[in-house]
C-alpha cells in the first residue's frame, strides 16, 4: 500500500510518536508470532491500560472510569463543563490478536490530544479518549460490553455476572483490578469518532487511503435445519428420496443470488455445516447450517430475509423435506449522524488523501455510542484485510493518514483554532 | 401391498410354516420395538443358528461348518458327490435390526427343502442352505465376512483378528462358540440363489411382486475436501472471498445432474457434511463431505467418476478454493450369471406373479459367492423399502411368493421331478 501514497503527511501530527507508541503497546502481552494477547480484564489488559494512562497523564489528561471499567482520558476545553468531543476504541485483544485492532483508535485519539498540545491549541469543548472495556468478547462472551453498558443497551449487573472459562466473573475482575469508577453512564458527549483498521479488503483493493464510515451493516444470524428421511444410498432411487442435501444446494445457490442482487453491500455467509447420521451410505436425515445475512439498509435486509425464507421453504418442499429457521442474532443497521460523517469527510478532503464512503461490515463500540451521541468512524486499509490474527498489519504512513483525518475532524468538532 | 396380489399362491410351498418359522426366529434376540438383535457371533446369534439347525436336522439335512463359521445344511441328491444347488443368506442382524433381512433367505431356503420333502422329490444334485457368518458387519466391522472368506476375497487370519468394541476378536468368538469346522472354502457349488427383501422402494412403488436380480451396483465412496480462506463475514465483499460453500453448492448441483443423466440406476448421495471453523460469522476455511456414487455398469461409473472430478476441480477453482478427493471404497459392479438369472425368471413367469429385472443397490453375500459359482438373487418388496430398522415389515403373502419363485428355480437347477 505504500505505493498508494498520494500526498505526504501534513505533519499536523507526529507520525513517529504515533508509530512508536503502537509498537510499545504491542509489547504488552506480545505473542511469539508478532501479535498481542491482552484479553479483557486480564493482567495484560491492565498493563496496557496503565501504559496508556501513563502517556495520557503525561499529556495533561485527567483519568476517570465508569462502573463497567470504561476509561476516559480528558483534555479540558475552554468550557470545562461542555460535552466533550470523544474519540477512542479499545485496548483488549483476541487471544491471538493483532497489534492494531482497537489499539489504533485509542492511540490515534491520544496522538490527537498530544498534537493539540504541540500546536498549543485550546479547544472550545473538552477532548476525551475512551478506552472501552471488553470489546472483543472472547474471554467474557459479550462483545462491545463496555460501550453497551455505557450506552444503556446492556445491564451492568447482568454483565458483571458473565463468567470466563475458569468461572471468574466480570464483576470479580472489575473489583480485583479496581477499575469501577463513578463516571455516569451515557455522560454527555458532543460527538464521537472511532478510528479503526478496516478489517476487510475494500479500501486496499480500491487503492483508497481513508474510509469515511457512514454506518454499520445490519446483520441477521440464522440456524437453518433441513429434515429429510434417512434411506439407504444404494437401493433408494433418486426420485424417491427425501434428501436434505438436494434442498441444501438449491438454498445456497439462492442465497448467493440474493446477495448478488444487492451487491456490493449485501453479504451472505453459510457456515457451520453438519449432518446426521455420520454415514457415507445413508441419505442424510438432517442437515444444519448457519447463515449470516448483512446489509446496511434495513428495508433491503428485510427483503433478503423474506426471499431467503421463501427459498428455504420451497427448496425443502421440492425435495420432501421439512425446514426450520431459527434467528440467533438480529442487529439492525446503524446509520451514523450525517453531520459527524461530513466533518470527517471535510477533514479527509482537506488532507487530499484518497477517500470514499464505506459501510462497516463488522460491529464496533461506535454502534452503541451512536445511540447516545452523533458518531462516525474512520477506516484505514490493513494488509489483505486481515484482522483477529497475529499477522494483522498496517504501514506507518497508513496509520498517520488516519490520525491526520481524525485530527482535522476533531479540531472542527471540538472548536479548535 | 396385499392389494397387489395378482395370483393366489400355488401351494408348492407351505406359506404358514414359512411365516411361523420367520416369527419364531424373530423371538430370538427380540427387541422391545418389534425387531431383532442377533449381532454376529453373539449368544443370540448362536441361539438363532441352533434353532435353524434343529429345524434343518429334523428336515433330514446334515450340518457342517467351515473355518469361519459359515454353516451349511445339506439335503442329499441322487448324486451325493455332485456340486449342490445352494440357497441361503445370514441370520445375524443389526443391533436394532428387522425380522427379515437375511433371515428370510435362510428360512426361505429351508422351506424349499421341506417342500421338496413334502412332495417326495429327490433332486439330481444336493440342495444346500448356507448361513453366512457376520453379513452385517456391525459388531465386527467387516460386512459379508463369512462369504468373503469362503470365496477367497478375505483372509481368514486377518478376519479372525478383527475386534469388537470390547476387544474380543472374531477368532475368540469362533473358538468360544465352537463354530469353526472343516468344510473347505469355496467348496464346489453348481448354482447359488439368495432370496432377500429388497431393502428399497422400487418394487413396492411399481407394484411388482418379485424382483429378478441381475447384479449389484458398483459403488465408490469419496471424501471431498474444499479449502478456502477464513474471512470475516461482515467486511469481506462477496467477490473477494474464497468461500468453499459457494463451490459446494455447484458441486452438489453437478453431482445430482450426473445421477439424473444416468437415471434410473445411477445414485449420488452426499452426506457427512462438516465445516471449520465453527463460527457463524466467518467464511468457512474448509468444508468436507462424503460422496457415494453407484451404477451397475462399470463404464458408466467410470464416466460418473471423471465428470465428478472435473466438476469438483472447476467449482473449487472458480471460487479460489483448493480441493482434494479421497477414495474410501471402490467396489466394482457384480453381474450375475445370465443362466442362473434366467432360471429364476422362468420360475417367476411360471407363477404368474408380476416380476421385473432389478439391480441391487446394496451389497449381499451373493456378491462374493458370485466369484465362485453362478449366482442370482430374488427380491420381494418390503414396506416403504425400510430395512436395518426394527420396523422392517413384509406381508406373509409376499414372503410366500418369493419362496415360490425360489422353489421353482431350485427345482430346475437341482434337477428335481
Amino acid at each position: 500500500m505504500s505505493s498508494a501514497v498520494t500526498q505526504t503527511v501534513t505533519n499536523q501530527i507526529d507520525a513517529e510518536r504515533l508509530w512508536s507508541r503502537l509498537m510499545d503497546m504491542a509489547k504488552v502481552g506480545a505473542t511469539a508470532a508478532g501479535g498481542s494477547n491482552r484479553q479483557a480484564l486480564s493482567d495484560d489488559d491492565a498493563d496496557g491500560r496503565a501504559l496508556f494512562v501513563e502517556w495520557a497523564t503525561a499529556a495533561g489528561c485527567t483519568i476517570a472510569t465508569d462502573a463497567v471499567g470504561n476509561l476516559f482520558a480528558r483534555r479540558p476545553g475552554k468550557d470545562p463543563d461542555a460535552a466533550p468531543l470523544m474519540m477512542g476504541s479499545h485496548l483488549d485483544t483476541q487471544p491471538t490478536g493483532g497489534r492494531f485492532d482497537g489499539v489504533y483508535g485509542v492511540l490515534g485519539g491520544l496522538e490527537v490530544i498530544e498534537s493539540l498540545n504541540d500546536h498549543g491549541i485550546e479547544t472550545e469543548v473538552p477532548v476525551e479518549v475512551a478506552v472501552w472495556t471488553n470489546e472483543e468478547g472472547s474471554r467474557f462472551a459479550r462483545s462491545m460490553m463496555g460501550s453497551g453498558v455505557w450506552a444503556g443497551v446492556m445491564d451492568l449487573d447482568e454483565v458483571r455476572s458473565i463468567t470466563d472459562v475458569n468461572g471468574l466473573t466480570v464483576g470479580d475482575e472489575l473489583d480485583r483490578l479496581d477499575w469501577a469508577g463513578d463516571v455516569p453512564f451515557a455522560h454527555p458527549v458532543s460527538n464521537y469518532i472511532e478510528l479503526h483498521i478496516e478489517q476487510g479488503p475494500i479500501l486496499e483493493n480500491a487503492g483508497t487511503e481513508v474510509g469515511i464510515v457512514t454506518g454499520v451493516q445490519g446483520l441477521r444470524w440464522y440456524t437453518i435445519n433441513l429434515e429429510g428421511f434417512p434411506a439407504h444410498a444404494g437401493p433408494t432411487p433418486m426420485d424417491l428420496r427425501k434428501d436434505p442435501a438436494r434442498a441444501l444446494h438449491e438454498i445456497l445457490a439462492g442465497v448467493y443470488a440474493i446477495a448478488d442482487d444487492h451487491a456490493p453491500w449485501a453479504r451472505a455467509t453459510a457456515a457451520m455445516f453438519r449432518s446426521d447420521p455420520v454415514s457415507p451410505n445413508t441419505v442424510p436425515q438432517s442437515i444444519t447450517f448457519s447463515l449470516d445475512l448483512r446489509h446496511p439498509d434495513k428495508a433491503v435486509l428485510d427483503e433478503m430475509d423474506a426471499r431467503m425464507r421463501a427459498l428455504v421453504a420451497e427448496a425443502a418442499g421440492r425435495h420432501g423435506c421439512e425446514s426450520s429457521i431459527g434467528v440467533d442474532n438480529d442487529s439492525p443497521p446503524i446509520n451514523f449522524a450525517e453531520a459527524c460523517v461530513s466533518a470527517v469527510e471535510r477533514s479527509a478532503r482537506s488532507t487530499n488523501y484518497s477517500h470514499e464512503r464505506i459501510v462497516s461490515g463488522a460491529g464496533h463500540d461506535a454502534c452503541y455510542v451512536a445511540a447516545v451521541a452523533p458518531t462516525s468512524m474512520i477506516f484505514i486499509p490493513c494488509e489483505d484485510g486481515l484482522s483477529h490474527n497475529e499477522a494483522e498489519s498496517i504501514e506507518p504512513d497508513q496509520a498517520a493518514r488516519g490520525v491526520e483525518v481524525l485530527y482535522g475532524a476533531a479540531l472542527e468538532l471540538a472548536g479548535g483554532s
